[in-house]
């Protein structure tokens, strides 16, 4: 079962990436998945690329989940050295700018940047992409590729998807009930 | 006459949509028109697609108003399934991020994702988007078409058209006597 | 029955989106529903807009198709004017430049500025868009508001989306049985 | 003396872009410019376009400076009923959303959409813009305008054009004393 | 009379840019004014740039039409140097590419970047943009700015407009006469 | 061994997409892999999604290769009625235009439209995105999979990659040996 | 040394650029170069620019660095009148509105108007640019060319580069020991 | 002497790269300065980084001229690398689909993807990046770089500046004789 070995590697570009790579994780917990995180820096630990292809191989990873901003080369370099499937996840943060009495801060390109960066490799280094920040998407993803090979992980999966019908189900009922102006004004999650 | 029966449908592809589809609800109902509101997510429940379709057709809706965000297949997939004409509202909200410290989110395209993804429908499947968010335009849009076989509706509409008129003419007439800076000075609305 | 009178209106900005707006009419011919096809430009011909809506009124016209590259201000012009409800079309065409040696020309924004022209309207002037040189689209959305009232043409709506199917279904199962390379060597339509 | 009569007309969409033609208004009163401001909305008061442009002319307006976002057709618009020259500001608010329980809003474009709206217009119809919502160099163009047939107003713009190039001057000797970090802590501006 | 004198300028930063610029000139030698045409690069021949604002002012030119492409800079830096209005003329051109055996080429931006370039400038350097090889419309706004002061030129843009009212006029008689199919069928112009 | 069983799908929303996606049943052919080859249209043929995920699922296929261009509603679609993992093939071709007497057609977002239709798919139904039309890289990534539990598969991958390595240093030694000059006069390929 | 002479000019075109320029004077200082500051408003002070490039040389700067935003004219005017290479910064800022109650404002392009303004130079004028608002990593290119000619300077570098790998290395290897949950909840930056 | 030396590091990405990098060797050459070229691709020969740079400490190179197309790591990871400053180049080529009967392709993004790639990479990796296909300003910026130490270069690069200066003197005299009709006609470049 997975849930004794690590098959997951878990890396991101910068400690800033934390805030959204840390919802992988989550789902990972929560279908009790072992995985290893680290942060690799492409442009400030560029030898620990080759480094950690290696460790990874080792490690027997079956799929790493690799989170980078801006020029976001993380995932596509990692991809570079090895053949275990890589899943790049684009990330756009609010960071705070230091040295100045301003501290509101975001990305210019809304993340495009990073997701162009990610998934227009060239033919021959494949390597895919979630959306912009969909970290939980990446680690569903990651566990649809487990699963093939697990059918505990494969029930556990349906189950999740069944989850989230219900959720949807049970909302849609109330607000055909209630009608839209109704529900609306005695909803408090907005 | 229409607001004997339920001649519209609205759906959204998320509780979230709700902040923006409510707009839609509220014109309706300022026309007196009977709207059956549900959610429907093309992602989280695809098989209540064919299903809403079929239950469109039988409670014979001559409109469905759709709206979505983000990759918004919604309008689109039930459009697919029916000839009832579907009106798309691509749906740009901020949502709050869980389980993070940061809060604020928002789409890093600004609706043009989901406004394409609504109106570049392959010839054959055809649809029709409003502007980001333009939920009211939404509303009023279906009834126009459902003006076209009632007259009493159809004056409805002019006497809506009239009295937007008439604030505008208001409007500028006060600008127009006080001038710009002092009318800007004596405003409170910004 | 539609095809006695003539329930659609076409108009495009100017000739050069005839190219465009030719397959609208063609969609229409082919369920034998009549049109009135005119050019009216919201910038050469700006007093045209109050008297065609007033045309269309007179016509009682269900629909209007209103073509328009560029700044496109045509659909929402004539929507502002009346409330048949109007199906923007952004144009994006290959025009030849006048008085230069080179001749190839195309939009710098692909369609998008006509796009977002037709659709970001105010709230309160409702219109809708189909895609990029979507003519075909708003020919065929045009007659599924028709058919709302007259279910001859519900019938053919249904009789062509089954077509559709048809042809798909068949491409499909040819490709299926002689594989993806053999059906493309074998292909002429590229 | 352009002081006595009326020579620049402003007009804007909406009461909503009063806060960016505002600043244009003042630029004009800085310079002892009579204006006249109104609103016209392309979509609400269509039959204004053909008014207003009469009226334009009977007063003998010397230019025009259309304030509009969004779809923005109102520069254009007045533009194709006169050849008084009309100056485009693409405009840019941060509104207040109605009826939700979020209000923080923005154009999902930028005003880009605006600003191609203005600009884009077909040949034989002529407008300029200023950048968006650069209502300010708006009002100075209508002033350079007037200045070419009036030496006194040609005077004022060069004086005003000294008082910036002044501005700058003190504040890059006063940086070059300080050096860059000196300069920054003791600045209060932002 | 205007066409005694020259009061007109324009400029262009490469000599790439005379085939979209020639347009504005046709135009201006159709309404019999004269024009003064210079290449004047911003970057290759920078101390150009007063020399020719001084011959400008010297020359006392109404109106200076500046045509640029990619960065852009001309029109920008002329208006900076200057009070005389400044027209600018982003210009997008296939150029060819000197020393490779593929030879078609085309700006990666479309021309926004130089739309940008020309409008986007701080609040005092007041300058206008036309849009995308507009230089058409460059021209006929010069002349509104001239006819401001001169009742026969006003009288010819009069007639100008009158002439495009009538050929679209013409063109929809006979569409809506032959129907858009034949219509279509029977135009050799596209 | 993969090679005995079909462990692949691959779909398309269009007879069109094929010229893209021929280059991924090309990749596989050459890795001796399967694969089931069909067209599925998410407009079209809307019921045949819920009926191919269940035969994909009889069929036990491990991974899922859809590629669809515009709107680009199949990969998500495919994903949101199964836990097999899909990779999405953001589609950009070249198509004919019906008629009309021009025939050259892009689309005008570059496939953009159709990557963020395929990746900004909401949490909870993970799906991955290749980038515009590497349809090679998504046959890649596939076998990446497969490799996972194969070590023929993932020996053939690493001889793969080491003929890529070997092209490229040949490449490089040869060009670095004649100067870049004299390699690119003795070049035909470009 | 370089530290006995004032090797790189800085330069802005505003004083709200100072906000972002000044950490690129905080690196050079933290390196113990000299630097001189200025601002030159390419459209407020046109004549500097001539002025101020003669000055640079004089002076024998080795490297300018000049920000600029919106149109971002002065990096690339600078750079057509000298052969000092120059640095280009482009500059989004957040800035407040004089004269109106509404007061965040932000670039309606978020810093590509001015990078392309600033890389986008014809073929000649060479510049080069950094990443927006990277005035960090503007003065550290500055360095690296200074360091050519200056082993110590070369030292200095390297070792800024190690206590950036250290600092990662750390991060990471505590985030590996915590869990990327754990470490997320104990960090207190975000 | 620099021409005795080989001061220059040229690199791409891939074979394809050629066709624009080659530029940039010509414009050396025309310098007497030698440069190293070579192919260095991120993705097919990862390991090849560390060598390269390595390599280039070695062979002392001063500047390294890095050009890459796509998701264009190449400039980035050489800059993480290594202290001798990188010029980036975005690279957008016309390249043949191989195994499809269309032959035409261009970038989706207009090497927009690659500019950022390049540009945007975090604080601390300082990389620069020229226009997209600017290799000819990348080669003049490594020689501004080599001529702050090298007399006789500072004085071939100023020739090089006067040379271009004139030609434009010239075409604008020449421009100004003629007018704009006439030397439009006369001219066979276009």
């Amino acid at each position: 079962m997975y849930n004794e070995k690590t098959p997951i590697g878990i890396i991101m570009g910068s400690k800033s990436d934390i805030q959204i790579m840390v919802k992988a994780a989550q789902i990972l917990d929560s279908f009790n998945i072992k995985h290893d995180d680290q942060i690799i820096s492409a442009h400030r630990t560029p030898d620990r690329l080759a480094w950690y292809t290696k460790y990874a191989e080792q490690k027997n990873f079956k799929v790493i989940i690799a989170g980078a901003g801006g020029a976001a080369h993380l995932p596509g370099m990692i991809s570079s050295f090895t053949t275990i499937p890589v899943i790049g996840v684009p990330i756009l943060v609010y960071t705070h700018t230091q040295n100045t009495k301003l501290n509101l801060r975001y990305s210019s390109f809304g993340g495009l940047d990073s997701l162009l960066s990610i998934s227009e490799m060239p033919n021959g280094t494949s390597i895919v992409s979630v959306g912009i920040n969909k970290s939980i998407n990446a680690a569903l993803y990651a566990i649809k590729i487990l699963a093939n090979e697990d059918k505990i992980l494969k029930k556990k999966l349906l189950d999740h998807k069944k989850k989230q019908y219900e959720i949807v189900m049970k909302e849609s009922k109330h607000m055909k009930k209630m009608g839209l102006n109704n529900f609306f004004d005695n909803d408090n999650s907005h």
